[in-house]
């Protein structure tokens, strides 16, 4: 194994197998490189702190989720193998990691579970799970039938990896008081100051058996052996070791042996999530691990989802659209506002977003979102970059970098949760903040829109900073001089909406200001910013202007187009420029992109966003938000062509060459999909399998209020659908102050729109007094085209 | 492939394949998961930051190295695939990813080069590479040699993946202009001011190949296919299918395709590095690509390596010590000293330690570290955690932490220096710091242990703060009334030696009152201290004395008995009852623990060393940085059996079982081999195959002043062997001020030690007037035993 010693200048390994780690390292001045005996190498250079240069193709590093990512053999995944124990022959449920050819697959993605269906050589394996409503774990279901004609015999090892937990403490074995394996681990820290955010972390995993196994390994090592993850060696034994992991990888894999006659089913359940200690490890065995509380947890979770169906129900003759939006639309909607992303300090402009969608699933939680975000407003009535939930929480990453425009969220977030409750009385509501001063909402409103005016320089142009919206545009405006011209055709919007919401509170001297204003921002903005045929991104600190026709990257951005609609800025003769270069310049089979071209290389003035991959992410992508903002602003204008057209393209498929182009199922809306598509056809199209982004509350809206016009007005419900022209018609029904509207379109030989409601015509197409609980008949003609 | 949808409640997807990412996703208010219809899973809860329970087995998060941990699939690495043409037969060389079994198997570690031959199915195949001396770049050869009696035709394949890059931009693909695969991205960041110190980085990573391949693949995912890495699909077609990765992961993978007749043999050459740009790549090639190049660096960085040989040789009864001495001991003390770990601010003590020794190695550059060492120096006369090295280095990690130990080593470094060089010249340079001030270094010493005498309590021990030696002994201290019972006793010793260097400087007055203070801190010691049968580890912040008999856990530790035996804290009576303690309960099979019995759980007053893993790291492993001070203080009072004992434990080996049991090649002495032997016999005694310690100067000061007695003093070399009480004699070469020694150490009937040079006896045993450039004859005769 190991030779003697041959001439004292090297040592001889002779096999990799029993030094598996075996190695040696050289080093220069500048570099260091440690290799294995196998082939393992990690290297470090200096530049002057310490690099590498090859990477493991992962992403465990403290960052957010990147689905776009590949996965590789060792990413966490949730496996079962099953061993035929005549035969030996091996294949793996759901695919991983084994990758067996099987005879029969079905994923199958639900609202409230995800299981699937897998059949190979007469065995019929189906595994779901469910989470309950309250708790953090996994309900796991594995079930497996023979479906051949004869007694068969199994063995069956569901494969749970737990990972790498620490470089302080880790270690996993069979845990027989819980009845299943135990990862144990402890977040690492290095200051004592430290140590009490991590003292009461859940720092264990566990993974529950109903039924106890007949062997285990909680080694990660001993269950892969020499055969890898595709034929664990573990697997050739008639049992496992049971192993145990003491600072090494943890695992769990149990076995176990089953005889199935033909037909037979034999179902397994599991619970596999963090815990503190022991003991909250039985409790949560004992509350869920039986079929009882499968099915309750079940029922509950299906409950909880519905809870969030929200307010509108289509039938057209676009039946995808009409899946995604009875379905899985307002699901998302729900999602955002329901738990923020999952994060402690969401971005104000996400947090004020992702509420504003939540106006049409649940009022009060927008509503609370509201008081939330002005509560924690500055002094100087600006916007924090991020809004603090959790006591302790903190700003951090991209929210301790200073942008301009979070003011500018606070009444489009606001307009529609009036439209949907014209609850004005919550303008009357004293906040006092976090720092201590005490102001009405009406007031803290008018306080934001005042530090968005008095934000601008001396053309009238508002600052960007370190960025607006598009975060990664932070050199623009560093030096305190730059400005965006998408913020300051924003800002008319927020001032134009804010002087309409001051009009319905009845308040129109204040209106008429607030107006005012907005036509000074729009002059200000034309006079500047207009470049023939469509707005310009903005002016650097060093005064460039940029997305011009001069400029051969980042020719063409879309916000500005779109919020120049959204707040008067452009003019009509001005939009019908805007338009077709919008189609020409920014069209895909995609969607629209975000700006074109996308930036190949740095540019310095411009920042970040020009070192990203061009067509990802916010470097010429079709990004979803954007593309979203523009379908509502399309929608503003009466362009329901135009509008449905992009909206469309936001949905994946229906033809196979979409869906597979694309890479996602249509259960969502992706943040983006890859743009470049003349430089990168192979890519174009590809979603970034992200689900976090506050496109969905914009889609919605324009669903709503554009495509199927029912619009809340505080006197009631407005009806103006903008139909595709070659709908006939379509049939909604929408939820709205607790009442129902089951309304019926169709084209007629009328001029404008015709609703009856009841059989009574409405002369201006909003039903008034509304009476929650009722369900209103609504019969809407509209012209032919 | 996909279904159409059923009833609008789910989607199913009939293929994993097709579109492998496809997924779903579930939440509640406590958790999200996403996951693939192949069975990967992301999971995120909340506790309130988004915390992961299932993490990838990978450490690619910024970390320190952790080369104790196991490899993955993934793991960057080194690999060629062969494929016969004849049959489809698919191996890997050296091992991985294919895991064939082969004919023969031969890994070679070398000073200078590291290298592997394989031999399956009739070929041979030999990997070898080198690093140049001032480039960053690895230098790969690849030969193929047909060892069967015909014909062949292979097609191989070089693997050098990249991995994952950057989530703002990753790129890979062939570039003609430098002849091989260029993986482009950007190092990712948020803030704008970290822009200038990400523009520069050496952001691509290049493969390239001095004979064009016939085709190749720069996707991971093309690459691998559905086959995976241990058969990746692409290897099943007759060429690769000249792939780029467009903002997916990148890799490196060529192929050629060549026939070999009987014994003929095909070498192929790479160069696998970062770069900034093309024009950087194209110069490496240039430089470095091709036959001559190969052998020129090849001797360039012997030449490099051989001037690290150190000053000692040795020719014992222990054949694998003399191995380990004479091969590799020097070479990892000079890779210390000669790059500082890679790291931009080293810990202060570790930089001061790793110079301590290369002081046998280059003293130039031990000088030099001295003097940048107290360049930084405090203007309280303490030093700081760190030694910046580099233009822009900032203190991190562990180096923004208190720990009050830093003045200790600067006379430790010193008086070694001085030992080699007799410089005392040293000590009266001019030192202006960073601060300003301007001291001589002798000046500089005496502030810096008038620090150390000041930073005591009221009882003389020494305050701990957040840790001293021990780094993750926080919690002892914080408060600033916690005491180091160690840093007491180490306080002592370096008086001490102070003392002893200040004498030596002619400076005795002033030697004298260092050496009243030693006495005075060795007074306090032995007051508050002394167990009974050892001397206690520390005081705490609430007066808790620990590392006595009432403790259960961390009951005994080494360090304090050590020094106190090198301070002169303990009187030959109090060792008398050490010796045996330190035997009892801290010694193994592998050396002795730094503490016993291991802390099972967190103990809030010591702080987090009670939560790493029991016998792991600073818990109670054999930690031979402390056993290394343990050795040096027994050769300091003549315990030379004992001291071998232990030094000798500390090299793996010889028996198989031995190295098995450790894992690792005696090419160097890690920073710890597991403890808990009793605890956990499976993994006690296993290496961390870390590399980075400051065990080695300490062994090898041990070897050379204490085991072979050849000890630098002011006026020349001082000989006094402590052999092992078994060993008839041994031999010797000991490099010293220029000088050679050739040393013969026999036993012999003499009553103390008697040394002959060129025929003449010296009467204390010390060579004086030393020439540089010239070889001594040293007979030297000691005691039989």
């Amino acid at each position: 194994m190991l030779q003697p010693t041959s001439n004292g200048h090297r040592y001889d390994l002779t096999s990799p197998t029993a030094l598996p780690k075996a190695g040696g390292f050289l080093w220069n001045q500048k570099m260091m490189i440690q290799i294995t005996c196998r082939g393992y190498a990690t290297a470090q250079f200096m530049q002057p702190e310490p690099a590498k240069y090859a990477h493991a193709p992962n992403l465990e590093a403290k960052t957010f989720m990147q689905p776009e990512q590949n996965y590789y053999a060792h990413h966490p995944g949730r496996f079962v193998y099953i061993k035929d124990e005549e035969t030996g022959d091996i294949f793996s449920a759901p695919y991983e990691p084994v990758r067996a050819k099987l005879d029969k697959f079905v994923f199958s993605v639900g609202k409230s579970d995800i299981s699937w269906t897998v059949e190979k050589a007469g065995v019929r394996v189906e595994m779901s799970f469910l989470l309950p409503t309250e708790d953090v774990a996994e309900l796991w279901s594995i079930k497996l039938t023979n479906i051949s004609d004869r007694e068969r015999k199994f063995a069956v090892y569901p494969y749970f990896p737990t990972g790498y937990k620490s470089w302080m403490n880790q270690e996993a074995g069979w845990n027989d008081n819980v009845g299943g394996i135990v990862a144990s681990g402890k977040t690492p820290y290095q200051k004592a100051e430290d140590y009490p955010k991590t003292k009461y972390l859940k720092d264990k995993t566990y993974f529950l058996c109903e039924e106890k196994p007949v062997s285990w390994e909680a080694r990660q090592e001993a269950f892969e052996g020499e055969g890898g993850l595709h034929a664990p060696s573990s697997l050739n034994q008639e049992q496992l070791s049971n192993s145990d992991a003491r600072y090494e990888t943890p695992t769990s894999a149990v076995q176990y042996r089953i005889t199935l006659k033909a037909s037979e089913e034999r179902e397994f359940r599991f619970l596999f999530g963090p815990a503190y200690d022991d003991k909250e490890i039985l409790h949560m065995r004992t509350k869920y691990l039986n079929k009882e509380a499968f099915a309750t947890s079940s029922k509950a979770y299906q409950d909880y989802i519905e809870k969030g169906s929200g307010s509108l129900k289509i039938q057209t003759p676009d039946k995808e659209l009409d899946n995604l939006v009875n379905n899985w639309l307002a699901r998302q909607v729900y999602y955002h506002g329901d738990v923020n992303r999952l994060t402690t300090d969401p971005q104000t402009r996400n947090y004020l977003q992702d509420n504003m969608g939540m106006s049409y699933i649940k009022t009060d939680v927008a509503r609370k979102a509201i008081i939330t975000a002005v509560s924690q407003q500055e002094e100087n009535g600006s916007m924090p970059d991020g809004i603090l939930l959790a006591e302790g929480a903190e700003l951090k990453y991209i929210n301790q970098i200073p942008h301009t425009d979070h003011c500018v969220w606070l009444p489009i977030a606001l307009d529609i949760y009036l439209n949907e409750t014209a609850d004005y009385a919550l303008l009357d509501e004293k906040v006092t903040s976090m720092h201590g001063d005490t102001y009405t909402v009406f007031e803290r409103f008018s306080r934001a829109m005042q530090w968005l005016l008095h934000a601008r320089d001396n053309r009238g142009l508002s600052f960007i900073a370190q960025g607006d919206w598009c975060d990664p545009m932070n050199m623009v405006g560093p030096k305190g001089v730059g400005v965006s011209g998408w913020l300051t055709v924003a800002t008319a919007y927020a001032l134009k909406l804010w002087a309409d919401i001051c009009q319905a509170a009845g308040k129109s001297d204040i209106a008429d200001t607030y107006r005012t204003f907005a036509k000074e921002v729009n002059a200000c903005a034309n006079k500047h910013l207009w470049d023939g045929d469509w707005y310009a991104r903005g002016i650097t600190d060093d005064n460039v202007t940029f997305g011009i026709k001069e400029d051969v990257e980042g020719r063409m951005w879309l916000n500005p187009q779109a919020w120049s609609i959204l707040g008067g800025a452009a003019s009509p003769e001005q939009i019908e420029k805007i338009l077709p270069q919008v189609d020409e310049q920014l069209g895909t089979p995609y969607g629209v992109v975000m700006f074109a071209p996308p930036f190949t290389a740095m540019r310095e003035d411009v920042g970040r966003v020009t070192q990203k991959y061009p067509g990802q992410g916010e470097n010429g992508s079709v990004y979803n938000h954007a593309g979203a903002f523009y379908v509502w602003a399309l929608y503003t204008i009466s362009e329901s062509d135009r509008a449905y057209k992009i909206l469309r393209q936001m949905i994946p498929g229906p033809s196979e060459e979409d869906y597979v182009q694309r890479g996602q199922l249509p259960v969502y809306i992706p943040n983006y999909y890859r743009g470049g598509h003349k430089m990168f056809p192979r890519t174009a199209g590809r979603s970034s399998q992200l689900f976090n982004t506050g496109t969905v509350s914009w889609v919605y809206r324009s669903l709503v209020e554009g495509l199927c016009g029912l619009k809340g007005v505080r006197e009631g419900l407005s009806i103006q659908p903008q139909l595709p022209s070659d709908w006939a018609g379509m049939k909604a029904t929408r939820v709205f102050r607790g009442a129902k509207f089951e309304v019926d379109i169709r084209r007629a030989d009328v001029e404008s729109v015709k609703v009856v409601v009841d059989g009574k015509v409405l002369s201006d197409g909003v039903i008034k007094e509304i009476e929650a609980g009722r369900t209103y008949t609504v019969d809407v003609e509209i012209a032919r085209t």
